[in-house]
């Protein structure tokens, strides 16, 4: 792994982002039976940036089922996270929910149906992470509300096309802040053992989502979860997942375990170099992936 | 099912194929332990068309390897099967193996490696099918041959960016033959169950790939085996899968079995309605799939 | 003419134009050698919208020359005028000067050289129109300002292209303002009298351009200024024109006259319906074109 | 001018325009009331290569009239001369009769309404440069057939969208022999020149073209004649005109004469560096243009 450093740059779109250590590198898996392994920075919290996009995903299904993916569809984009191209020929609905498009949507339908989608978002993640003490980064929401025109630019043209109800910088506002979250590989991984266990929190019983439900997000996962590298995360891993320009990558095994790994230096399509490469490793050596 | 007569249309681009009733229906499913399943017309033949991009994709993994994948993407296109967009934007590099464009890549190099690339995969087929007495339809083929001017123009197109080394009548000729295998469901059940078993054949105990080459290939068909309807067949389905216009469809279940359902009407992506239909009541009512 | 009454539609997207009139009607041809014709409406003033990117374009070129073109190209764009999908490709640099996303940067460049570039475009607006009470209408300005969703993406994908050197909300209230100019059919024809006149203003002698810009803002016209339908223009009417979404036109014939045309029903492409019909027929019935 | 040798490449797609040796160059102007002037190499015969389409356009437009563009249309493409990604979206109506797919319809009509198309296209082209001992170069054509992948792809592409009436290879054939004819700047010239004349052949009083066709089809010269590079000829040359990649290019000034330039050396949009550089000069020496 050490030979890959340098191999990415950590993310700078967001100046606050480009302050983070290199040469972090954390792991942590979790087992539906209660064991965790962690290797090196896995307690030390990170942005999580779009991984928070899983969170608001299953709050939305939660709230409106399927009726969602009448606004957001549910096909890989064979485009960059944030391309307008698609958007413009396909009329304002973006491809799917995991590109920063359909995030916005998700975030816009969150807003209709709970009343503080912030502290929504938020208390779930602190819930699903067994972490109280979970906190947005002001600063990094700040940060990327200041800079972060191209996102500006996908609202506003959502709203051109009808795709937001409300209003864009309400919007951009919960989005920034979903986006801020900050996780440790432990907190994260134990956060998305329920999509490992079709649907339940192992740790506390709950149903989160329907065991139908749980299946296809995880499909989503699989076939969007990383942009227009999709298709390399599935042939070289092998396993439902989702990155972060923060350098997070977290997935799960279905059945089995949930794995993140968080390594700041990130490739041109926005996933973590070292993070991509650890994850192959561990399904190739171990021989488990869902494939 | 009987509801979703006439929800789609008998592929017609294909004049041959036009001929086959629309009301067949065969499903079958065969376990890695050797149990058999049947319902309706599985024992009847039909053309596999893009299934047999599995076998051809398979025999040029075990000539060349992942060198394969430097003349063709394993990225989801989130274009229909026969666009030339994406070529064009690409320079000649097709998204992935199974978009028509990326299979004739696939074919050309099995040219250069095989003495005769038409019966290798006769051949390979039979072995897998355990029926002897598989062929191509020679209509079929000649019919696509007259017809088929976009594959035409999709092998000149790659012949004009350098990546076609055959000629293209010769290439051509190889497509359509592989295009035109006929098997029955209980055929391409069986066919497939190398891919359920990590890559060695149950029946024969023959290591066909190694187990990371068959995860790689798993991988690649839910990513894309669907064109621009994989990420639906994996939120509704949730298998590693591939479709023919011939309206076959053949999905695994690692561990488990594979599965072939026959209906000859397709939708506008090229998919057997039923088929897509009848894949998602097996996998939601019995609970397997492998998210 | 009257059979084009409704054949297009007063274009809502700004809700202030909404409430014009569709039947208003006007046109004014003023010759080189001061004559002028006038048909109907033809000193009642209207929204001149895009025509203004005339206006902005002779100033920004009078500012920096060809080095304008750095930021902005010259070549038709085959797309609408509000298209983001070029502006993807091409990494910023907008096809023209006179689809929205151009005359977003013209603006940003007169911003840079013009202390105050809406009294600056005011001030030669009313010197060229030859009326000094010319206004910008802020209810239009503000409309815009509200409901111009498109053009705020537009600006915000600039400006995270690096392509936008001010604040967003500052070039964006420009150029609204700009947009919002009201001036009548009378009025633009005198305007643009020095474009057929190789630059010089024939009421004051003052030259505004060199006899080449001349040349070269004309050809851009002529290629650009209709948007996806500047060949539509070329082919059935042959001039050098720009169109406005207020349903106005205007048009030079080098060496002779100037043509403004106002009609409020635009296409689909927001160009005025029976504005291109009444100039078809004047270039086709007189025999006058560039070609 | 010279300073410009190895600016551009002369063309090697087609092998056998590879041979032309880079630094011929010639130019020739004739007016309407018959003089002529000449510089270089002006009677030396080149392949005029795409130039053809101007006689083939005509030719059509002769047969139909305005009908044609039914299957074609009259805007600017805004992108290369073989591109087959607007084709695609637009379902196979190309943008223009300039670009290749487009001409490749335009010969398909011709196909239809002459009993030999090839023959007619000669004639015409004899008769209108004033040389009855105009060819096609044999081995330009065979060449072309030989490796015009793209052309073989467009040509597939059209038939495939029903676009093509004729078949493929019968298109092809024409298609390659038009492009093929060899003429020399002053022949060019002449044969230009009822262009220049309001659709009248000045030597012969004979018209071709109604005022009203030549005002068209020098306004799609003017917005199409250049592939992607219209707007960039437009606006430093300013004259209807139409390049071929074997480095010629001939331009009218409606109402006073016709020019020819011939380079080799062509950049990477297929037009002649030096025929372009010559012509501005001439446009901006002279004062002389349609703007």
């Amino acid at each position: 792994m050490q030979s890959l450093a340098g191999a990415g740059r950590v993310a700078s779109y967001i100046p606050e982002l480009a302050k983070v250590p290199a040469g972090r590198f954390g792991m942590a898996l979790a087992t539906l039976d209660g064991q965790l392994f962690t290797v090196g920075d896995a307690r030390e919290r990170f942005s999580v940036q779009s991984i928070s996009k899983v969170f608001t995903l299953t709050l939305a299904i939660q709230q409106v089922g399927e009726k969602l993916f009448e606004r957001v569809g549910k096909e890989p984009s064979g485009n960059p996270f944030n391309s307008l191209v698609q958007l413009e020929y396909e009329h304002g609905i973006p491809r799917n929910p995991f590109i920063n498009a359909g995030a916005l949507v998700v975030t816009d339908e969150l807003l209709s149906h709970l009343p503080d989608a912030k502290a929504a978002v938020l208390a779930f993640a602190r819930r699903l992470g067994g972490a109280s003490d979970l906190e947005y980064d002001a600063a990094v929401a700040a940060s990327e509300r200041k800079t972060g025109f191209t996102n500006i630019a996908l609202a506003n043209f959502l709203k051109s096309h009808g795709n937001l109800h409300h209003p864009v910088d309400v919007v951009l506002d919960a989005y920034f802040h979903h986006c801020s979250l900050s996780m440790s590989c432990v907190e994260l991984a134990q956060a998305f053992l329920f999509l490992a266990n079709h649907g339940v929190s192992p740790a506390t019983g709950e149903r989160l989502l329907t065991k139908s439900q749980a299946k296809r997000l995880n499909a989503i996962l699989l076939t969007c979860g990383f942009y227009d590298e999709a298709g390399e995360f599935a042939f070289r891993v092998g396993l439902p997942g989702k990155s972060g320009v923060g350098g997070g990558i977290a997935a799960v095994m279905p059945g089995r375990w949930a794995v993140t790994v968080w390594s700041p230096e990130i490739n041109r399509h926005g996933n973590s170099v070292r993070g991509m490469k650890a994850l192959e490793l561990l399904t190739t050596m171990t021989g488990e992936s869902i494939f």
